[in-house]
């Protein structure tokens, strides 16, 4: 018998789940109160599939949405220190922390051209791109028209949402293989894995890696 | 000439839009992001038909995601304190701060029966109700099937929508007024009403009323 990651999300409760996944779609926590509906998952992968599916589902709007409830890279935010956790780290990634005067100047004028033409802010998976490429994919993606852009933005937040996921998933696995291994050591089987794995669930910031 | 505060709506950025009527859809702000496509609004009215249409577009996850974004009624979060600044003034305009032991009780048991029957809490718009309205609606509601109670919630909380749209957009009023006021006694027109105005609009605290 083991006890596998994606069966303790799929045992958690509601308030635990959005406590982790809440933030998988920066800012969006409606996603993760959707896809709630669709447990169990057989994987992490299945619950990405449901994050995309809802994310495809919604109208033109609710795809710009999520744009823009994105921050600009390297924009004021990162700059003032307010971005979320996850964005911090990815952004950091991607050398966004180490532009040069002239790239941070480049890179807000960029943004604000894309914001004004758009109405959104420009979206890219900062773990999957460094800042070269991140500016260069800038550049090229403003020649395209509004819809393109709503498209390969959302299919931009899809990847982080995969990454993002996995890492969550990837710091459950190591949680639950600790208590398992407790567990193991222990007569006291129910105590030590669910009220432990309880509490660590609670904390948010246990999974904020 | 007058300035009325939908133009102040319409002039906004969205870092402001968002900041004011980001909650107006319970910790929901993806809805307030997607709406923001649909400016110039005529009145507080399309800015309310343009939420709306919003929550029906949504498939059947989003609905029942954005029910379970709301916090439950004299619940947990109520007693420790945890609500949003708009949930606690609704509660307490429904008297839901005042039950007595047994209310409590029975609340919490109907709430409970609620969340488990439908995947989702218990949402009802508790400025239009009191708390015995309330602990019986909760009872006769607990009847339906999901599908009527996903519908029925969505429409709570489009009047929920409504009455924070109108109280915001009352402040402004208010707001708009102050400093058309100043600046009918000013030569400086641009600087008061613009300058003030932005500084006021960036504040979230100013529209928690």
């Amino acid at each position: 018998m083991s006890l596998k990651p994606i069966s303790v999300v799929n045992s958690m409760s509601y308030e635990d789940f959005i406590s982790i996944f809440g933030n998988v779609i920066e800012h969006c926590s409606l996603c993760a109160a959707a896809v709630w509906r669709d447990r169990p998952f057989s994987d992490v992968n299945s619950l990405h599939k449901s994050f995309c599916q809802f994310a495809d589902q919604l109208p033109i709007g609710g795809k710009e949405g999520i744009l823009r409830l994105h921050p600009d890279l390297a924009g004021r935010l990162a700059m003032s220190g307010g971005l979320t956790n996850e964005s911090t780290k990815e952004q950091q990634s991607a050398g966004l922390n180490t532009l040069t005067d002239q790239e941070k100047k480049t890179m807000h004028h960029l943004n604000q051209q894309y914001k004004q033409k758009f109405g959104f802010p420009f979206v890219i998976c900062a773990r999957e791109n460094k800042k070269e490429a991140i500016l260069t994919g800038l550049e090229r993606r403003l020649n395209n028209s509004g819809e393109t852009e709503a498209v390969t933005g959302v299919e931009e937040v899809k990847k982080i949402c995969r990454l993002r996921l996995h890492l969550k998933h990837s710091c459950l696995y190591h949680e639950v293989s600790f208590y398992w291994w407790i567990e193991s050591q222990s007569t006291r089987r129910e105590l030590a894995v669910h009220s432990q794995l309880r509490l660590k669930s609670r904390d948010p910031d246990k999974y904020k890696c």
